[in-house]
C-alpha cells in the first residue's frame, strides 16, 4: 500500500465516530488536545443514523432515551436537542402462540401463574445482579458458573411455566438481538445491573424507551461531529495500526496518520480486523473475536394517519410467533399521518436479510396487517435499514458475550495496549449497548488519555 | 492497491495450502483441471508444520493418526510416509488436585466411583451422538436442546463425581483447546460421532493417537504441494474476493488472480477476513465469525536419554492442574535421545502466550519436572509453538462452535456462495479437527466442483 508522507503528529486519533468515538474526541478538545477522528463511512453517528419517511426525519439506529440515561441526556441538553415522550396512549398487543391479546402494563398479557413467575424471576436477576462488582462482574462470587450456562439453559432448569419462558427469549430477542442459547447468563445478568433492572430496560414510561429526541437522537452525533470541524475524516476505514517507543502509526488506503495516543471506538468485531504491530495481546485479540454482534433490521412503515391510535392501540407489539418481534408507534408530533417502526431481530433477521427487498417488504406488511389488521395491509412508504449489512456495523444494537467469554477475556475489556485505548458502548460499564454507555465509554477513555499524559 | 494484470484464468483457484486445500487442489488436477494454490504463508502445511529439536525433525503441529483415519493412512502410503507407534510400554502419569498418579489404562487413575461415572456418561455419549445425521447434526431431534447447553452447563447438571466433571473438563481442554464453558454441547457430540466415541479420541493404542508418520506428518503436505509444482503461490494473503457471473477475481497484495471457481480452505475467522464482492450471504458470515479457534502451544524438551522410561513410565501425562495438560514421548526411534512434548491449552495457553519466551520456558520446565523429576530439570533443549500468535492460524488444533451456532448457522457449513466452494477441516463430516478430516473435506469440495462444471 502508498502511504502518503506523515505531516503532523496528533495528540489522540479517535478510530470511529460513533457516539463513543466523537464524545472522546470532543472531550479531549476541550483539554487542549490535538485530536484527529478517523470514520469508515461517509457520515457520523455509527449505529445511529438519519433517514426518511414520508417527510419525516427518523432515527434508522438508536433513539430512545430514559430518564436514567443522565449523560445522554445532558449531551442533548447542551446541544439543544430537545426530547418528548414515546406515544404510550392505549393497550399494546402481545402476540404469541398464534394468537393476539391486548394489555396496558410493561409485562405483556400472559396466564397469570406465568406472570407471578416472572415477578419471582425479575426479583432473582435483580438480586443476582446486585452481586457483580461494578466494572468487574468475571469477579462475582458465581461468576464462573453463571458463565458457564447460556440464557437458554438457564431458562429451562429455572423457568416453568412455556409462557413465561416465551417472555424472557423475547426479552433476549428485544435487548440483545440474538438467541437465548447464544447469550451468557453473566452477560444477562451484568446488563441487567447495568441496565437498572428488568423493569427500566423494557419499559417506557419510566424506562430506556420512555422518551425520543425531536428531529433524532442522530443529530446528537452530527452536532459533537460539527464542533470536532475538519479534525474529521470519513471515508477512511483504518487497515492498521503500529506502534512503537512514542508513537502510534494509523495507516488507511491511501493516507498515513501518527499520533502520541490512540482511541479505538468501534464495534469489536471491527476492531480485530485491523493489522495490528505489534500484534494485539491474545487475551484481547480472543476478546474481540468472541463478542458477536447481535442481528437487527429496522423497519419503518408510514400511513395516511395513526389508525391504531382510533382503536385504543398505542402502536406498540410485543411478538414471540411472528418475524417483526418488536412495534412501536413513531408518528410525528404534529400526527399529519402515522408511523409504526418494527424490529427484526436474531434468527429472523438473518432469514429476511437474505431475502430480495420486495419479498422482505412483503413479510414485513403481512406481520404488521396480522398484528393491527387491514388497515396495515397497504403503507404509503416502506424504510428498512438492515444493519447486518452495514460493512461498518455488522449487525445491531450491541456486541454480546457467548458463555466462558467475560471469565476467560473480559477483565481486559478496558486494558489500554501501548498507546491505543479501547471506548465503544461495549466497553461501558452503565448502560452498555445503548446510546449512554457509548458516551460514557467516550469520556472514560478521553479520561484515560487526559489524566496519564 | 496496485493490481497486476489478469493474465490467465484458471479453472479452480484455492486459498490455503494446509491438508484440505492442497488435497482439493491435487484432486482437481487429477482430473484435468488446471488450478492454481495461493497460500499467505511462506510454507504449505497449515497447522502441520514442521520443526527440529536436537538435530530430530519434528511436528510443531498434527501429528498423531489412529487406525480409523483411513483418508490419512491411504494419503501417506501413497506418498512413501511410513508410521510407527507412539511409545506406549510403561505407566501414564495423572496430575490432580496437587498430585501426581501413575496408571496403566486410556482413562486416568481416578476413584473407583468416577470412573463408574465416566463409563456411564461415555454410553450416553455414544448413544446420543449416534442420533445426530450424518453432516446434519443441527436436524438431530434433541439438536436445539443440547445446542443451548455448554458442556460445562451440562457436567454441573449430569455429573455428580468431582473427578469425573475434571476430567470431562480435561478431555475438552484437550480435544478442543478451550474450556467446557466456551463449547457446545451439540457440538461436543458431534465431534465424539465424527471420531467414533470418546475411547478412540483419547486412546493411543487402536485411537487417534496410535501412530505418527516417520520424518512427520507435515511431509505430507510437503509432499503433495510438490506435485503441484508451479501452480502454488506462497506469502500471498488473499485481500478480496469478486465474482461475476461467470468468475472470480482473487486479489492479493500486488496481484490478482482469475477463475472459473474456487476454493476458500482456510480456518473460519481468516475467511471471515477476506473482502467479498458480492458480501457474503449474513448466516455464512455469522458462522465463520462466530467459530472460535481453540487455543494452544506446542513444547517439546530434549534430554540425553528418555530416563522416565528406565523408571518404567511411557511419558504421558494428563494434568487438570497445571498448565502443560498433555505430555507425550516423543523420542526419536533410534533413542539417542529423549524428547517430550507437551500441550498448553486453553486460557492457561493465552496466559503463557503474554509471557517472554525465557518465562515461559521455566515454567514449562517446572511443569515437566513437576511429573518426572528433577531428571527433568535441564532439558538439552526447548522448542515451543504458540499457535495463537501465527497470523494465518489464529491458534489451533481446530476452531469450535460455542452454543446456539450449530443450530442457527450450521447448516450453510458446505454450502457454496456462487463460485466459492468451502473445505477445511471444520467442514469435515468425519474426523473433524483433525489431519484426516481435512483432506475429506478437500476432496469433497473438489468433487463438488468436478461434478458441476
Amino acid at each position: 500500500m502508498e502511504t502518503a508522507r506523515i505531516e503532523d503528529i496528533w495528540d489522540v486519533i479517535v478510530v470511529g465516530a460513533g457516539f463513543a468515538g466523537l464524545k472522546a474526541a470532543f472531550e479531549l478538545k476541550k483539554a487542549g488536545k490535538q485530536v484527529l477522528v478517523l470514520e469508515a463511512r461517509d457520515r457520523v453517528g455509527g449505529r445511529s443514523k438519519a433517514g426518511e419517511i414520508h417527510g419525516q426525519t427518523i432515527d434508522l439506529g438508536g433513539q430512545w432515551v430514559g430518564p436514567q440515561q443522565k449523560l445522554l441526556l445532558a449531551q442533548a441538553k447542551e446541544l439543544g436537542v430537545k426530547t418528548y415522550s414515546q406515544f404510550t396512549t392505549g393497550a399494546s398487543l402481545v402476540s404469541r402462540d398464534g394468537s393476539v391479546q391486548s394489555y396496558h402494563s410493561n409485562i405483556p398479557k400472559l396466564p397469570i401463574i406465568s406472570l407471578l413467575e416472572i415477578a419471582r424471576l425479575e426479583r432473582r436477576w435483580n438480586k443476582e445482579a446486585k452481586t457483580l462488582p461494578v466494572g468487574k462482574p468475571w469477579l462475582a462470587e458465581k461468576a464462573m458458573r453463571w458463565d458457564a450456562e447460556t440464557v437458554e439453559s438457564w431458562i429451562l432448569k429455572n423457568v416453568r411455566t412455556h409462557a413465561a419462558q416465551d417472555f424472557i427469549r423475547a426479552i433476549v430477542g428485544a435487548l440483545f438481538c440474538c438467541n437465548a442459547s447464544q447469550l451468557s447468563y453473566l452477560f444477562f445478568l451484568e446488563y441487567f445491573r447495568q441496565g437498572q433492572g428488568l423493569e427500566v430496560l423494557i419499559s417506557t414510561k419510566g424506562g430506556a424507551q420512555q422518551d425520543k429526541f425531536v428531529g433524532g437522537a442522530w443529530q446528537i452525533s452530527k452536532l459533537i461531529a460539527d464542533q470536532l470541524q475538519d479534525h474529521l475524516i470519513l471515508n477512511s476505514p483504518v487497515l492498521a495500526i503500529e506502534q512503537d517507543v512514542d508513537h502510534v502509526r494509523v495507516d488507511c488506503q491511501t493516507r498515513s496518520f501518527k499520533a502520541k495516543k490512540m482511541i479505538i471506538a468501534t464495534p469489536p468485531v471491527l476492531a480485530s480486523r485491523i493489522d495490528y504491530v505489534p500484534a494485539l495481546p491474545i487475551k484481547r485479540e480472543k476478546l474481540l473475536q468472541s463478542m458477536a454482534m447481535g442481528a437487527v433490521i429496522k423497519v419503518h412503515l408510514a400511513y395516511a394517519k395513526a389508525f391504531w391510535r382510533e382503536q385504543q392501540f398505542n402502536g406498540a407489539v410485543v411478538s414471540t410467533d411472528r418475524a417483526v418481534s418488536i412495534v412501536f408507534d413513531q408518528s410525528p408530533e404534529d400526527q399529519n399521518h402515522g408511523v409504526l417502526l418494527g424490529l427484526i431481530e436474531g434468527d429472523h433477521a438473518i432469514a429476511l436479510s437474505a431475502l430480495d427487498v420486495e419479498t422482505r417488504r412483503q413479510r414485513v406488511i403481512a406481520d404488521i396487517t396480522y398484528y393491527f389488521g387491514q388497515q396495515a395491509a397497504h403503507p404509503l412508504e416502506y424504510i428498512e435499514q438492515d444493519w447486518l449489512t452495514e460493512e461498518w456495523s455488522q449487525g445491531g444494537y450491541v456486541a454480546h458475550m457467548p458463555p466462558g467469554v467475560m471469565t476467560s477475556y473480559g477483565d481486559c475489556i478496558r486494558e489500554p495496549f501501548g498507546h491505543i485505548h479501547w471506548a465503544g458502548t461495549e466497553t461501558a460499564t452503565e448502560w452498555s449497548g445503548y446510546l449512554d454507555g457509548a458516551l460514557q465509554s467516550g469520556i472514560r477513555a478521553a479520561k484515560e488519555i487526559i489524566n496519564t499524559y
